[in-house]
């Protein structure tokens, strides 16, 4: 794998004294996502979203966005994933088209919960929850007791994958471990984002847990996820469409992402860091007052 | 003000031990911005964008937000900001509104850096630099050397103002100081951007720097704006939208926040903490190689 940092001069300043060293810097660019859809004899494209993304996975990251973000339920029904040459030269490699099997239907409902967040539909706390719950595309099991050996292990883990981090000090991660804590993937992105969709588009590809559902394959059900920054709202909702019933951030969450969690059944986890974290849900009731 | 916390029931564990202590979470709920615009006997509505904030200085936001994502050029094209108050009960005091002058013509161009991000235009790192380039309103005055003991002081002084992050110890910050390294103003948000809107949108409501350019004022091109997190490309658009001569950050940069830093003569620091940091702008070439 080709590391995507760029090394650049610059001037650095410690303790009184200037000096000019190389630096190392991760690689962002956009990427726009396409969708192909509808019958071979009438092909639509629809263009979906740009995102600025660290270069790499960027069929992983396609994937996993139009999974989380509701737009299909089921690895079933992606014909295939690639990039587009149909584009201008500096923007190979920077567009990847999605195509969807000719018999799947994009209904209006699949389209919502993507759009209310760049554009308007429900706008209150309250919509935007019904709104996912009505997208939800299964139930989360409960994750049962959460052991803190096996949780408080987790930093230390995705951080030693974390090639991207060790050369530039400064990029997202998000891992996915089995219930041992045992990791099973982890991506880095300069979109935490980015590295979330990464991670559930690997998972989908690697054939290991289609969202439908085979029985005789490990689901996500079973893997906790662990991201670096903040479990916002949108990581909450990412994970829930996902199906994932664990999720553990290195920092703080929000007030929404914490309601969200708690009405879906998704034991949330934040401030984790060394010997300690907290556990915010399943737990006592939230008052905004 | 009203500190936007919520109390919540966690269970935290630390050093083997669980307890169940009250905690405190910073608030996220969406804002959907509006923009009324055309003339009076006609007038349009347009749903902007609904972004996940933290309540409170929300017009400060929505006009921060037009305006670094170059809708609006300078602050007389606006009317008013003002909350919606023909929404459902629900979404009270989430759906702000902006009332553009009816003599402001909203052509083509000020609209398309704002949605390539979210939609499809300009996909390359070349193209969307361009497209930037082509909205941005004022050339960056140079801030000229960058001294030391100013820099260093800066997050200290933010950090003494966070006043949400003392409560809850996850949220983002931006902070505007002059020249001296004096605190202006500072922000608070869970969304780093919507941290940088609500600053430059308060400078803008004070008064103080017309983009038009009162030269009677002091404008922004004399200030330097600290941001809590990493130096994405998008932050650094909006320093260059808002004429900011200066940008730091606690974190890292990525190589395209890099090189519209270089292109556009803004000093970029990153990695600022303690006695050290790195000045990646102006600086040598860049090397993605």
């Amino acid at each position: 794998m080709r590391i995507p940092v760029a090394h650049s001069r610059i001037r650095r300043y410690q303790r009184g004294t200037w000096s000019g060293p190389d630096d190392i810097v991760v690689v962002e660019e956009p990427l726009e996502i396409r969708l192909g859809h509808g019958p071979m004899e009438d092909r639509k494209e629809m263009r979906l979203s740009v995102t600025m993304r660290t270069p790499g996975q960027d069929e992983e990251l396609a994937l996993g966005f139009i999974f989380t973000e509701g737009i299909i339920i089921a690895f079933s029904e992606v014909l295939r994933v690639e990039y587009c040459e149909n584009v201008k030269e500096e923007e190979r490699g920077n567009v990847v088209r999605v195509e969807l099997h000719p018999d799947v239907q994009l209904d209006q409902a699949r389209w919502q919960r993507n759009f209310y967040t760049t554009s308007s539909c429900g706008v209150c706390g309250k919509t935007s929850i019904e709104a996912v719950h009505a997208q939800r595309v299964r139930t989360i099991r409960p994750w049962g007791p959460v052991d803190p050996a096996v949780v408080t292990a987790l930093p230390g883990r995705m951080r030693e994958a974390q090639v991207i981090y060790k050369h530039t000090g400064g990029i997202h991660a998000a891992a996915l471990f089995d219930r041992e804590g045992k990791l099973l993937l982890m991506r880095e992105d300069v979109g935490r984002h980015n590295a979330v969709d990464k991670v559930i588009g690997a998972w989908l590809l690697s054939g290991r847990s289609d969202p439908a559902g085979d029985p005789g394959q490990p689901a996500t059900n079973n893997c906790q996820l662990l991201v670096s920054g903040r479990a916002g709202f949108e990581l909450v909702q990412k994970c829930i469409m996902a199906g994932l019933p664990l999720m553990a951030a290195v920092g703080a969450p929000s007030s929404l992402a914490l309601q969200l969690a708690r009405d879906s059944g998704l034991t949330l986890i934040g401030f984790l860091s060394g010997d300690r974290f907290n556990m915010y849900s399943p737990a006592g009731e939230l008052d905004t007052n």
